[in-house]
């Protein structure tokens, strides 16, 4: 069995995947605990780890998982299954680059455009030969109802409800209204623009707010909870079988 | 000839209209001085003014105007030539019910999106029976670029330019292309939402932002920088007709 870690910026995940892809386990926490880790580790057979942060150092679980397995540290200079075109490769997110991987795996020999829906919106496109070639970040769902209120003098912070009017008649509505349509409109524009350039377009969702859009977006998307993480299984699987 | 002063969260704009509502003269500062109204006072037969502030108190202008014209503080008691069908109606910004009248005046006997690109992305809708009926707010060019900085750990702050490409291959790039896009398509996703819900729309488009996103917007639209001084003339003027 592969285990997969993703820390996140506020959420961290790991991930137990069968030999054969499938997701045995998952443990989501604000923060994991290396007790998680230890009790998989004890009752599975755990050949080889990977853990990828954007967040926090973790080197409590590194250490534990250099003991146990055969454990990489997922950085930018792990080699992966797919090409990376981009002029700045070691600014790019490494929760970018397994989004990438998974949607390539999800989608082998297709054009897939991975949207991740979480602290921020962004997008990220692999073409049919495997090569990722960039995409764009703007912000999350979260983020565009908290900088309304702490960039403006007058505007309420606002929770997020779910949406199923054109136009506010409160100042909530109407912000609730322009940040949801918007998103979604957003994300329905960028899958147009991309059906324009690149025949039979595969798309994939993920991220925290997947779900709250998910209704709202006229496209047809494949939405799927886990996408960093099986990445990351896809990286780890990548570099197994490069062994000698 | 009539005076319109607009006090905004970053701008202060001044504008006389002649007696057919031609615009005359034009004034935009960070802060307005009370001397460049005098000095119009002095130089025009100023009849009348209106003051409208979403921002600072500038109870200065406001005795110098009092002294030298009839003079209207803009405020939600005020007389207006459109309905408001608002929930709240003394939530409702001032400047998202000038720009309505504007919308309103621009296009007598329309349904009108008026759409405001500033701080905020504000869109207001005022039906063919010159009724307002509410709208949407998210956040505008410079909020979205400086919340992605704000919020997160790694992203840069970003300034705006000009934006030709649907992938970004750097991270300045992703941002540029997440966020210019992004609105662009927001935009035209509103416009297609009320376009399926009223008949012949038309939309209106003001604010510091307006020339940024303007070419990359689909539909087609009526660009006026100053809608909002605009409309406040049109109040102005509707309560000076209603004067005995």
């Amino acid at each position: 069995m592969y285990l997969a870690i993703d820390i996140g910026n506020s959420r961290q995940k790991a991930a137990l995947f069968s030999e054969n892809g499938e997701l045995v386990t998952l443990e989501e926490q604000r923060q994991l605990t290396s007790g998680t880790l230890v009790n998989w580790t004890d009752k599975y057979p755990v050949k080889a780890s990977i853990l990828s942060s954007v967040g926090e150092e973790r080197l409590d679980l590194e250490r534990m998982l250099e003991r146990k397995t055969r454990y990489i540290r997922f950085s930018h200079a792990t080699p992966l299954p797919i090409a990376i075109d981009y002029q700045q490769p070691k600014t790019l997110g490494l929760d970018r680059i397994a989004d990438a991987v998974a949607a390539q795996a999800l989608f082998p020999g297709c054009n897939v455009l991975a949207i991740q829906c979480g602290t921020c919106l962004v997008m990220d496109f692999v073409n049919q030969e495997g090569r990722y070639l960039g995409g764009s970040i703007s912000p999350g769902l979260e983020m565009r109802l908290a900088s309304l209120h702490h960039y403006t003098h007058r505007l309420p912070e606002v929770s997020y409800r779910p949406v199923d009017f054109l136009i506010g008649d409160t100042t909530e509505k109407s912000i609730l209204g322009g940040v949801v349509n918007g998103m979604a409109d957003e994300i329905d524009g960028a899958i147009e623009r991309y059906t324009q350039k690149f025949k039979e377009l595969k798309v994939m969702m993920t991220g925290g707010n997947c779900e709250q859009l998910h209704f709202s977006i006229k496209h047809s998307i494949f939405a799927t909870a886990n996408a960093v993480l099986y990445g990351l299984y896809k990286i780890l699987l990548f570099n197994e079988k490069a062994k000698p």
